[in-house]
């Protein structure tokens, strides 16, 4: 039995709230349970250094964590002076995962940076965070395209992120900090509403994992994403 | 006339939310009108190096924007390795303020921190943070007090902080993004509730100012701060 | 065709040169074609202080890259005073794929660091890097069981790690440089000799990819691995 | 009464040696007593980025303490690779009041930055650097004209800093070290030659004070700044 | 008797490994004994800064040791976030001697960095790496020669590089790292083929030295070049 | 000729002011004609981490560059968050000198810092440095001598350093900042009351140097040594 009491298969509620600040261009409040991660899609009219002149524009993510979303109080990145390990990779793989359902070509020499601050944790951040991500992008993209900036919608499809694992030998769907801090394994599985996948990254963590479980895992993925391609869509209003 | 079509001696709304995040012992968002700050209080049983085995408590507090709780994305601090300036500069206002109402021998050798994380800015961030906080911190010992690892009361007194400034050569109170961008002068005024001062900070930006104008704002910063003492006693069910 | 004339399920010529430096307790020169790397591996009496106490080992990996293993020279980590996300994200790959198959009870408490020096680049360095920490591991820890120092073998199988993508439209095994930077999508899979898993991870870049090719990806990889723990028994003499 | 002796009102010695070094366009060694501050303006004939091409100038200062000119030597900030907040907070103080009397469109693009180092502490080290960079200043504009790059002079009034505080109950003027340590109050007044303040920061520590007191610090302060105009015009000889 | 069974006046096993990788412009191999340092030579088609549009070139060095060279690991100055003091000492060192047998203005606006990499340290380091760059710089600039981006040679000289120090009261050739930490009195010789010197360092560790000490050293430092040029000779093949 | 007009073997005025500041344990302003350093010793009853327990003492120096001893300001160290491979250099070496002369065992447990400052720069800041550091560590010992925490005085010599160089074809002593910065080739020397050598180190600037002229150039730091010797026994008075 999951400490949650949920079932296996069963998704946190998905809550969304879009414009939960004023100034950005895109901004959504994302809710996976008790995690709640704040998105906003900032515009500029500008690309990194490495893309000047090349016609083509650059979309990227920041991540960071309040010092007490968590159960106790972690140093504040800003005052230690680096960023850890822990964040580059997940604002990699949020980057990663929104360039793949964008036309970089079509969006022309601007960048939109999506900065996913987590409010509070309990489990799952960086796929909230992706999940969020896409309804922040969308709503700046939908902008751009109002103001006439963009005339062809270089957001090509929707992408959804969830976490599974095993846990005391069971795959779960959506482990939440209880579950993920005693799992075996555990994936974080980025995927597309056409079935395909962006990324799938899956560990072991004490425990090796075979390939039937893997296949597992992608089977509850593709189950959580479905619930929340539904949730995005309702907060788009489309 | 103020851009926002306020009388002079006018606040914004004030709006307190507790509770607003689950983990922390004491949480809450604060609103000056569009300004939002989240602050969170955080219980740890030890001290800073300076005051271990001196049976004294410490009360500190740090200071965050979120990138993009600005009109135009500012770069995280965090990612550029250092917090500027400004930064430093209001968090150490903000910690010593809550240590003016709190004996903190009384508060025993544990540290309470005071993280103020703006969500979205529209001017008076630290005074909101500052007045905040004090909610955040009323809460956190409210609870060890609750527990019994206190039994004196060690926050003797509420405060709270409000901005007030020479907008078009008349003295306004708690100055909004547009006004203090604007401003000839530009004071943080930290309150007691016995009327005295923890902090009176005024600069002049572009035009020195005299006794008579310092007065007109320290006159106008007790009226802001009857208001905030009013929605910080409804906050904490006073 | 790829761009080497290799089969795509063909791997590059696998070298292993153990006891390439003096110094540490396990050293390798290890070579996936014109990809070199030097790992070394160090065994410290004590543990980091989240382990202190607690009768655990541990394992932990750094990486870096020489400025000029690449084509292009890239500037020097430890002149900018940084570790690239990258260089976090693969230092921490490489750990926990070694950690997946060291019982850190039985490891007792010390510390085993692998640190993989990429002297040349052409694709799979960090693939390489697994691959050959686990010969510099097996030599060390074969070290401490010589000296007495461990009585019971905390190593429990091999691991091995190999990289395959979709290259024009064909899953191939091992990508060089030049499939790797044309690749559709690329992934790094970390095998135990008995076939499960210790780590997943395909990305798409330019192309998502579904299930099927997935799988593909997973049986070119278990291809890899057979040849890869071949050279490792030849190298450590089993 | 004072450790010092002094009356409440009564100011330590003022010393003001200019051209204490030969290379920087403005130079001065100022004491407030055994504080001994070396104040150098260096002229640049660019401006930062944020100001090219306004046809505006701009005045900015860094401050420092030498390790040992405090009783106890304290780390080294370049040694430790980061400047206080302490330190920018100083810095920061410095650079906004002489702004305050400095007109930047008749300075012309062009940068004057205003080192103070502090030689030997004994409190007061922020106003004594305030009140010795009015001359530095005042030095390095007085070469411009003299030079032809300057008609007409930018630099309108002169700025004195003076800090004052509640000391034992008695409010008093210029407070030492051993004062400064255990004052319950204490404040930092930078003023104008016609009576108008550029800053006034007020700070309770250890017990906050009212209106009354504060008013009394006002006074000492003017008086102390009537002091520091005198000394200031002997330096310039004016 | 010297550790190593050597007469005082001997050198260790030169060796040079030519084209040791094979991205970069020049690349070798070099040991001195049991240390090995790899050394490359990139050749970049700007230069810094401070030389733009002068018509000269640069040529620079990094320095840099693999964690494990060393007899006990010593942490990763990527991971530390700076480079030692020692660590800068030595490649300005090197990047000093290199330069002194270069004509910049020959070489054109092109920059060459000599990367110096110790994978295995027995003392000498700084001296095998200067003495390796030559081959290196040797290398790139032939390639230059031959692509026809120079038509006139710019490197006008051998340069080599040897230790010498007084190890239990004898002057002795080449230290290596037994002797080295134990030596009274340790230089750094850098040498032209014309007998020439490009630096001189001599240090006292324990006891000064006088004059006639420091010239016995010098004569070994001319013996020990000798061998040097010879095998720097053979390895470019002249 | 000289630009200074001085003899090739003419030292600049030396002037050693004692006790120019007043809470380090030993403190002088060092003049070599223009070049101006200020130099404290700081006595702390703690050593650093290597030599806990061991019975033995550590003298080490800092040293530093006010941002406008130059003729064009340099930007702070503090400010840019690291210090030069030049500064780390010449603390090094100052640090080296002193302990040359110092026997760390006699001087027990304990830890002396030697802050050089340079409050003006005309050539051989490096040497002035190491030559007022001797005073100030002299005064220090006295004083623990005179306090009875030493009953053997641990100094056991005299140490100064001068620079010497070949300028226009003629080796000269003692180079200020026109002669340094054109010069072909630039020694320092450390130089014991006995003759012998701490440290030598001479460098090629533009043109190697022969055995010949770094005999002259030893000559030439003997006589300079000697009137240094001269100023520092008129310093501390024997």
């Amino acid at each position: 039995m999951r400490p949650s009491g949920r079932a296996p298969d069963q998704m946190r509620a998905i809550t969304i709230e879009p414009r939960f600040t004023r100034h950005a261009e895109g901004s959504v409040l994302i809710g996976f349970g008790d995690t709640k991660v704040l998105v906003t899609a900032s515009v500029e009219e500008r690309v990194p250094p490495f893309l000047r002149g090349k016609g083509e524009g650059w979309v990227t993510a920041e991540y960071g964590m309040l010092p007490r979303a968590t159960h106790t109080r972690s140093s504040r990145e800003a005052a230690k002076g680096k960023q850890s390990g822990r964040t580059q990779e997940i604002q990699r793989l949020i980057g990663r995962s929104l360039r793949a359902v964008t036309d970089l070509k079509l969006l022309g020499e601007r960048q939109i940076t999506l900065d996913c601050d987590v409010i509070q944790a309990d489990g799952g951040t960086r796929t909230a965070s992706i999940s969020g991500a896409w309804v922040a992008l969308r709503m700046a993209i939908d902008g751009l395209m109002r103001d006439g900036k963009l005339t062809t919608d270089p957001l090509q499809q929707k992408v959804a992120a969830v976490s599974c694992g095993i846990y005391e030998g069971t795959p779960v769907l959506d482990l939440d900090y209880d579950e993920d801090s005693n799992a075996h394994a555990d994936g974080n599985f980025v995927l597309l509403e056409d079935g395909r996948f962006a990324e799938v990254q899956a560990t072991a963590e004490g425990a090796c994992y075979d390939e039937e479980a893997l296949l597992r895992l992608l089977r509850l993925a593709r189950m959580g994403a479905t619930e929340i391609f539904a949730a995005q869509d309702l907060a788009v209003g489309r």
